[in-house]
C-alpha cells in the first residue's frame, strides 16, 4: 500500500468515527462525517449530527480556524450536489478553498453517482474515491437501502434459548437473554427510526418499547392490531403523548369509536386492509417509508414475525442465543403456518457473529438470488 | 517466558498433535502423545494408538534408535504408574534412562495425581510438570469425566434453524445444516464411542447411524425403544451383526419374543425400566459406563432429548444452527413437559463458537453452580 493510501485511510478512519456520532439521530439521512486535514493535522472536524441541520462538510468547514487553501477534506460518502433540507455541499467544498477531496461511499443513488465529485475536479479540485469504500458503506445500509427502494429497512430481532424457545411452557419470558444482550437492544431501539410489536406482545407483556439508555432518542412505536384490542390502561397508549405511535388495523370493518379514542391519547391509527382482516405489512412498509421511517425493528412474537418474513420485507435478522433449554411446546420465535419444504426456507447470509457474555448474537443478512 | 519454557512448549505442542492420532481408537483410555528430545532434535515419538496397546511413552522409548541417557520426554499426561492391561510407564522411563520428563496433565484421579510423576523424581529424574496444561487437559475431557464417575460423557447435538425448528411443520428436515456441518457430525460419531437416537427418530428416517468418514470408527449404536417397535427390516437391525447394536426399553412387560428376534439378529437388548415404562436414563448411562463407553453423542429428537437432559447426564451441547427460517408449530430440538419458569431452566457456558460455511455451530458445556 503506498504511504499516500495509509494516509488517507488514517483520516478517513477517523472521519468514520465522527459519522457514528449522527446514529439515531440524523434519519433518514445518512451518517457521515467529515475531518480537514493540512500539513499532516487535523485542523477541523464535522459530522451530520440531526436532520434538518447542516451536513458533515459544511460542519467541518464552519470549524475551520484558517484558511482552507491546501487542505484535505476527508468524507465518509461523496458530497451532495443537489438542494435538499439544505443546499448543496459541493458548493461549500468549492467555495472554501479546500485543495484535494478523499471520498468513502459513492452516492448510493446509480442516477446521481460521481456527479458530486464530477463537480468538484470541475473546479479544480482533485478528486480520490473509495478509501475506505466497504467502512463507509457499512455505516449507511439504511440509507442506501431507503434511498433507493423508498422502503424502511426492516430488522426482525428476538431472543430465544439454544432450543428455539421464546418463552418457557407457562409463558414466562423474563429473562431469555442476559443483561448485557438486552442493553444491546436499547441500543438498537435507538438506532432504528421505528419499532413494531403485535397487539399479542403488547397485551402479553404491557411493554414501553421505548429506548432506555443514556442520551437515547425513542423509536416511533408501531403496533400491528387488527381488532384494536390494546387496552386504554396500556403503558403504550398512556404515553402516546410522549412518544409517537401507531396503531395499524388490517380490518376493513374497524371499530371506529376505539380507532377515535385512541387519537384522542394521542395515537396515529392506521388502516392497512390486507388478506383476511390482517394488515398488510407490505403496504405498511410502503406507507411507514413515504413518511419518512428510514428503518423499523421488529421485536415481534411468533405470528407478526411470520407475516412480516412472508411480506418479503425483512432486510436483517437479529438472533439473540441464550444459553438454556426450556424444553416443552414452547413458543417459538416464528410461527404462522411455516413452510412445507426446506427448499422453500427463508435463507439468510451471516453478516456477524457477537458473543456478549454467555449469549451469542448472530446478525445474518437476507439471501439474495 | 522463560526461554526453556518456549523451548517445552514447542516440543508439547508436538506431543499434543500426536496424541490427536489416537482418537476415535483409544477409548475408554484418555488420548496420549510423547516425544523425546536429545540437544534440540526430536530423536523418537509415539503415541497411544489404540486401545489394549502401548502407551504413548512406551511406543516413544520403542522408536528410539539411539540411547536415551542425556534425553527429554515431553509427555501430554502424567506417566502412568499402575499396573493395568499394560506395565506401568513410570517403570519404563526410568528403565529407559531419559533423564528429565515434561508433563503437560496431571492423572485425573485425584488419590494417584503426583505419584507418577514422583516415582520418576524418586529414581533422579527431573520433571517439570503443567507445560501446556489446559490444552493437553482440552486432549481428555471425556477420559477425565470418565475416570472420575465412571459415567459416559454425553454430548447432545442437534441441527436447527435460526427460529429453533428441527423439520417443517410437515416433518421434512433433508436438510437443514450445510453439507460441512454434516460432514463435522461424522468426525464427532467417530470420536464418540456410543450414539443414542430414539426410536421416532428410527422410524421417521431409518438412519444407519454409523460413521461415513475415511478411516473412521462406528459408534455402538444405542436405540431407546420402550415397546420395541423397531422394524426388523430398518437398516439399524439389518446391520446389528456388523455394528454393535443395543436396544433399550424401559418396559418391564416387554415384547419378549421381539426381544428374542432382536438378539437373533444381532442386537443386544437391555431392559432398564423407569418412571412410566420409560427407559431410566441415568441408570442406563451407568451401566453403559460399567460397559467401558466413555462418550455418547446422542442425535435424539425433542422427546429423548428432554429425557436425557430431565437425567442430568448432559455434559455438553452442540447446536448447529443453520441460516433459513421454517416458521410454523413445527418440531424443536427439545420437547417433553418443559421447565416452567426461565430460572428452572438448564443452564450452559459457552465453550466454543464456529462458523462452518453459512452455520455456525456453538458447543455449550454444562454449567456448574
Amino acid at each position: 500500500m503506498s504511504d499516500q493510501r495509509s494516509v488517507d485511510e488514517k483520516y478517513m478512519r477517523r472521519a468514520i468515527e465522527l459519522a457514528k456520532r449522527g446514529e439515531g439521530w440524523c434519519h433518514p439521512n445518512p451518517m457521515v462525517g467529515a475531518v480537514i486535514v493540512k500539513d499532516g493535522r487535523i485542523i477541523a472536524e464535522g459530522w451530520h449530527a440531526k436532520y434538518g441541520e447542516k451536513h458533515a462538510e459544511r460542519n467541518a468547514i464552519a470549524a475551520l480556524k484558517e484558511s482552507a487553501a491546501g487542505t484535505t477534506l476527508y468524507c465518509t460518502l461523496e458530497p451532495c450536489c443537489h438542494h435538499g433540507k439544505q443546499p448543496p455541499c459541493t458548493e461549500a467544498v468549492i467555495e472554501s478553498g479546500i485543495s484535494r477531496v478523499v471520498v468513502g461511499s459513492r452516492d448510493p443513488n446509480p442516477l446521481v453517482a460521481g456527479k458530486g465529485n464530477q463537480m468538484l475536479r470541475d473546479a479544480g479540485i482533485e478528486v480520490t474515491e473509495d478509501v475506505l469504500r466497504d467502512e463507509c458503506d457499512a455505516l449507511n445500509l439504511v440509507f442506501f437501502h431507503y434511498i433507493t427502494t423508498k422502503m424502511p429497512y426492516v430488522v426482525m430481532k428476538y431472543a430465544m434459548t439454544a432450543d428455539g424457545k421464546i418463552a418457557t411452557v407457562t409463558g414466562e419470558s423474563k429473562w431469555i437473554s442476559g443483561e448485557n444482550s438486552r442493553k444491546k437492544v436499547h441500543e438498537l431501539r435507538h438506532a432504528c427510526m421505528g419499532i413494531m410489536a403485535g397487539i399479542g406482545t403488547v397485551i402479553a407483556d404491557d411493554p414501553m418499547l421505548n429506548c432506555r439508555i443514556e442520551n437515547g432518542k425513542n423509536p416511533v412505536r408501531i403496533i400491528c392490531d387488527d381488532s384494536l384490542r390494546i387496552p386504554m390502561d396500556s403503558q403504550i397508549v398512556r404515553s402516546a403523548n410522549d412518544i409517537d405511535t401507531i396503531i395499524v388495523s388490517g380490518n376493513r370493518d374497524y371499530d371506529k369509536r376505539k380507532a377515535e379514542e385512541l387519537e384522542a391519547a394521542g395515537c396515529r391509527v392506521l388502516i392497512k386492509p390486507g388478506e383476511n382482516g390482517k394488515v398488510d405489512i407490505k403496504a405498511l412498509m410502503q406507507d411507514l417509508g413515504k413518511d419518512g421511517i428510514d428503518s423499523i425493528l421488529v421485536e415481534g412474537g411468533g405470528t407478526l414475525n411470520y407475516s412480516i418474513l412472508k411480506s418479503g420485507c425483512v432486510n436483517e435478522l437479529k438472533v439473540y442465543m441464550a444459553p438454556k433449554i426450556f424444553g416443552g411446546a414452547a413458543k417459538s420465535p416464528v410461527g404462522g403456518e411455516g413452510v412445507e419444504f426446506p427448499s422453500d426456507a427463508w435463507e439468510f447470509v451471516i453478516a456477524d457473529i457477537e458473543q456478549i457474555d454467555e449469549d451469542v448474537c448472530i446478525t445474518y443478512r437476507r439471501k439474495r438470488d
